[in-house]
């Protein structure tokens, strides 16, 4: 049994190795060799926390097991400690036994900006020069900062609906190189790519806010009722995402599709993309929108590779279970 | 963040400690302190394995988090290790914060035990002298060797599908002074408890080998078609389960409650009877019924039971996680 502690993460794990985990059980899944199991979320009625479990199973990577956490909304103020906490536990998929657990918090937010990251690579234009980011928090630092990797940005605008957090992601611009530019929304329309990660239920981000042969991520939406961009933008767009069943529930989709503007069959797979088997962007003119919802998965897979970064560096802590 | 591996319960856990856990969390869940989460139970397609969650939050005990694992049915044959393979990992309900790693093979096995024992202790007479066993496995002579404790029984009589078992119980009785004798199903009408503990899709146990005032614990039933007893004992019998939605739905209520014998309102929680809100038996001559189900509470119960008395006997694994 293998452990690796929350504070190793940091030093262990890598935006690549996350990148790689990421694209390569987006695969999986669009192949038909890796799926998520239900998702357990409960109110426990104990500190205003939501708890639960996201579990899934890789038969490509033989990664098996589940992220267990969730949302103590009063970690910070009364503990001074964050308030999303999870943990991942691997299972052997030959035996059923338990081998490893893993430290959840840092890895929720690489995997996620991993995700954003992944859809650029696959869906935005090769010459894409203006990255538009749409929230500026503590999660928009992780996107912005996996993003500027993927194409050779010119310029990073942004806005976020408190401005005065906007230096948050001025920082990681202005360490990548590139300029910043604080805009209203409508100067989105001269970006390339947009990321949208804020925590909204009402669209923000309008389909007229979005020029032509734009590639728009939507990081926020994982509940139902809750929105980034107006459904008309769906309509307008080819849509990806990292799976269907939660795009159209509790994903970015629910609200096109609910108001009929789109079918469950305008929404691909992302990896299937990754696998060829869809084509992704055909056209400089094409809007492209990956709606990312988040899955176990992802969870699974950045924990075993920084299970193995552990063990290859003498990092990880046995115990004999 | 404390582990306690497999190898160490058999040393460290008893009955008395299983029984007092589980009958305190059966009482949880009936006062509306502790509840279940959905269950999620995959047939992964790799090993022919079934693995998932049984989670759960005890407000009154303080006690979060879930039992993950399953039954991986080639693990004997292939690797000499027992199929049925789980871990139990608890969480602190103040921050979310894995707490606590455990073994979850035997405490299984302790707590189904302990669930038809709390049956016992609360609804069969009390001067039950015979004791029925139905089944003769491997879980049959846990729940014997537990039931034996509950009341000064002079004899155990014990049938088996494949009678060639029937030494597993005969020698647990043994050990515990009390005489065995093989019988026939309809000899089970001499006992004054029936504890059946099958693996089956057929009532084996007819209504009328049930004698009046027995006390009958089904022990078996946890899947929809599985089904121990005749339905027609249920209709019978006052019923008694841990949890009467999984009773109903997957439990051995199942098939009465389908055949319009009995309805929901007829299925009572045995901690109702523990906290005195329902008087239990009330005769002499009245059959009682337990449908022991399983729930994750009475997991997450037994291992932290089994923590504590890990931490006083100087016996955890502490990790800084």
């Amino acid at each position: 049994m293998i452990i690796v502690p929350e504070r190793e993460i940091a030093d262990l794990m890598t935006r690549e190795a996350a990148f790689e985990a990421v694209e390569k059980v987006f695969a999986a899944m669009a192949a038909g060799d890796a799926y998520n199991f239900p998702v357990v979320r409960e109110a426990i009625g104990h500190e205003d926390a939501l708890y639960g479990f996201k579990g899934g199973f890789d038969q490509a990577g033989l990664t098996l097991g589940l992220k267990a956490g969730g949302y103590w909304p009063n970690n910070l103020e009364k503990r001074d400690i964050i308030n999303h906490q999870s943990t991942v536990f691997l299972f052997d998929p030959d035996t059923g036994k338990a081998k490893a657990m893993v430290g959840g918090n840092l890895l929720t937010a690489l995997r996620t900006a991993a995700a954003s990251s992944v859809s650029i690579k696959h869906l935005a234009r090769k010459d894409a020069k203006v990255l538009g980011m749409v929230g500026a928090g503590h999660q928009a630092t992780f996107q912005l900062r996996a993003a500027l990797e993927q194409r050779k940005f010119e310029k990073v605008i942004g806005w976020n609906y408190h401005p005065e957090m906007l230096p948050n992601i001025e920082k990681v611009a202005k360490e990548a190189g590139v300029p910043f530019e604080a805009v209203e929304l409508d100067s989105m329309a001269e970006a390339d790519v947009i990321i949208s990660i804020t925590s909204s239920f009402d669209a923000t981000l309008m389909a007229d806010h979005v020029g032509a042969g734009c590639h728009v991520a939507c990081m926020g939406t994982d509940t139902k009722g809750k929105q980034e961009v107006e459904a008309a933008l769906l309509q307008k767009a080819t849509v990806f995402t990292d799976e269907v069943a939660q795009s159209i529930s509790i994903g970015e989709a629910q609200h096109a599709i609910s108001e009929g503007l789109i079918t469950e069959g305008d929404v691909h797979q992302i990896g299937a993309v990754i696998n060829g088997t869809h084509p992704g962007r055909t056209s400089d003119d094409e809007i492209t929108l990956f709606d990312g919802t988040g899955v176990g998965l992802q969870d699974l897979a950045v924990a075993a590779s920084v299970v193995d970064l552990a063990v290859e560096q003498g990092r990880a802590i046995e115990v004999d279970f």
